[in-house]
């Protein structure tokens, strides 16, 4: 009877974001007998590892995205609320979203990072980085914008500079951008155009340790860069941005300090904890590390609030082997299901051991047939890691919705060398959003902007 | 000889609009001895009969969309630019496309039409069209809002509004968008909320004249009518729309006046010609008609102009029956490669007879399994329709492109009942454009809007 008792009226859950952990917490939790609320801004889960695929071409935004209420819709315990969170009260037990406030018995906060300029802010404007579907579209935009500028271009320096993409960060994320771009111009593009010729068109790639794919092995660092360069890439590791401004990149290379003119600058360097991160230290006091992570205990939550977990990019959880689990997605969804588990066993008047992270592997796509994966016991390289990269996304992407499409697009594109997505969009009319007004439609005024760029 | 000495150096052909008009008449020229040079706002081809499938979250932009260059990559002849066309001048034979002058031979304008508010632009707030990729996913966007703002709502009244759908104009456009929504209702939604019951979901179709789908046969406007009612639509027919304002739609039904709340209004009513039709009216002289399209010719040409030619839906074309052929796609798509014929017939001192539409029928979709095809020798409804509606677009769309994706899609969605698309984006983050700055990026202003719709 001490279920009963502990879960009368039912023990309410209360997730914020929609995110690999927050979403598997959510899933874990479909059967439990506990009320489920799972906040998020988007109506849609995003498969985030493959959004440089939208970002260059490949594939849309609804093939990496799987609406929360289509994905939790026969877990009838469980709430889907769209908003954002902008307060919790630990005491009352209750978050503010809007004009609402939120009882919780149990808090999952799983709000994941954004992309950060370490303080330099400025540079966004010049190099977009790439967390939601919107910053995909618009690296898209700015990518094949740079091919069509190029075209009419007439200065061969400035036509120069819009055919050459530099890529800061050496990690997938810009492993994955610069290897896509090089195939773009390289291979997909190449008859495309009259005035230019695409493969004239430099892509770099920048990182700032000696090595690119620092999580991966020595040899499969070494692996990437070979396949990086076979694609036409120009890796430059040990290499400091030191800034970036009017279409012009400012390194440090040990002393030495050069300029690229580039019209085209991705970010893929830096991510910093979300808000949730700050709201969460200010109303509990707990410590967050330098880059706004919370620091949690070794069962998930917070010091001196155990029902208050974190999960995700958003947490540090340094009890494995003193280092920080890395913010990817396999961290975030052990670690929802983790927490799942905990509240049904409190829920019994029991607990679990210490969360435990279990390493399957790091994975980056380069190019067709070029891929590098690290299982730990084994490493792949060529067209074994390209086809083992995607089986498992497919297999992933296929768990949660019908992303079937997305493995027919791959064959296609592999067949026909084509990509369909390219669409300049966002472009031609901006909406400017006014005002809520008092029927609570946006009022948007059409902007139609020059298309000359 | 003949050739030689009118073809020396080539003679150029500019299209100005990359739809169904502009495409065909590139794709005709493609190995014809003349250089061809296609203007679009766009760096795509849309494929707008689909495009309600996108405002109802069913397909992507991506999977109706052509990258042009893509579609032409292989005439050689032919040079894509990406801009808009502000002038004409007929006596350099000039076009003005920002700084640049591009000077014809002879000139095609596809420029299409916009949809059109009859003179009450600022019904355009509430009652958005349907003509643009963007529009499609303000569509969408309104669309699936709206369900998340009714599960949110506790007035009864304000919730009954936002489960209102008005769907203004019964054309293909409007029975195809009212089917869809219905769908959306009673099958896709069904089970996604908490609080709110979807198939308490009203959808509204508004018909000014007698019967749905004008243009088709009378048994198949009721056999819409039918297929409409049993997914739900409340069709209303012999309607006027007399004011759109504040979520009231205001109606006129013989005497009678009308209110509905609505939050969510579509406008599929009418249509007007794209600006060019004004240039080439003050430029040439040349007759537009009530709705701005340029009178032609027996042979798309303008009066006095024989090398300026109007096709798609820009031209009012009535020297077939003393009516205007209608503005779709496959009257555009002949009247496109009629003119290319005619140029090369030209080039040989030759002509061809007037220009004579070959209508190969009309069909529209109403919902899964439901469909009115009217071939003139044959009317199919039902399920039959439904099949020959699917294919006849499959066939359509992979001509141009690798649109299998999309059968894929179609056939998944059919087997789960599934939207996939149905992301609500460009909600959260608003760009607001500036100015471009000389860097030629445009300088944006993120502003994060309030998520409590």
């Amino acid at each position: 009877m001490v279920e009963a008792l502990d879960n009368n009226p039912p023990h309410k859950v209360v997730i914020v974001g929609g995110g690999f952990g927050g979403l598997y917490a959510a899933k874990a939790l479909a059967k439990a007998k506990v009320d489920v609320t799972l906040i998020d801004k988007r109506n849609f889960h995003l498969f985030q590892p493959l959004l440089y695929q939208v970002a260059t071409g490949t594939l849309s935004p609804a093939d990496i995205s799987s609406p929360l209420r289509a994905v939790l819709s026969k877990s009838k315990n469980t709430q889907v609320l769209l908003g954002e969170v902008s307060d919790i009260d630990p005491e009352a037990q209750e978050l503010v979203m809007g004009d609402e406030k939120i009882p919780y018995d149990t808090l999952i906060v799983a709000t994941g990072a954004k992309h950060s300029y370490f303080g330099k802010d400025n540079w966004e404007e010049f190099a977009p980085g790439l967390k939601t579907v919107e910053d995909a579209i618009e690296m898209r935009r700015r990518i094949f914008t740079a091919f069509e500028a190029a075209e009419k271009e007439k200065d061969p320096a400035k036509r120069r500079a819009w055919l050459t993409f530099v890529v800061v960060g050496g990690g997938p994320t810009g492993v994955e951008l610069a290897g896509a771009i090089a195939e773009l111009a390289y291979k997909t593009l190449k008859e495309d155009f009259r005035n230019i010729d695409t493969t004239e068109t430099q892509v770099i790639l920048l990182e700032g340790l000696d090595r690119v794919l620092p999580p991966f092995a020595p040899e499969l660092s070494q692996e990437a860069e070979i396949s990086l360069k076979q694609l036409g890439v120009v890796v430059q590791t040990k290499t400091l941005v030191t800034n970036i401004e009017n279409d012009i990149v400012t390194l440090k290379q040990g002393e030495e300090v050069k300029q690229i003119a580039s019209k085209t600058v991705l970010w893929a360097a830096g991510v910093k904890a979300s808000a949730m991160g700050k709201v969460l230290a200010e109303r509990t006091g707990v410590e967050c590390d330098r880059a706004g992570r919370v620091i949690v205990e070794s069962d998930l939550s917070i010091k001196g609030h155990s029902n208050i977990f974190v999960v995700g990019d958003l947490a540090n959880f340094s009890h494995q082997n003193g280092k920080p689990l890395p913010g990817v997605a396999p961290v975030a969804k052990q670690e929802g299901e983790y927490v799942a588990a905990l509240v049904q066993k409190r829920l019994q008047g029991q607990t679990l051991p210490a969360f435990n992270y279990t390493d399957k592997g790091s994975l980056a796509m380069i190019g067709q047939n070029a891929a590098v994966v690290d299982l730990g016991f084994i490493k792949l390289k060529g067209f074994f890691a390209w086809l083992f990269w995607l089986v498992i996304h497919i297999y992933f992407l296929i768990e949660f919705d019908n992303k079937l499409v997305v493995m027919i697009q791959w064959v296609w594109n592999y067949v026909t060398r084509n990509r369909g997505a390219r669409l300049i969009t966002g472009q031609e009319v901006a909406l400017e959003v006014k005002a809520v007004n008092n029927n609570g439609h946006y009022q948007a005024t059409e902007k139609r902007l020059p298309v000359n760029v």
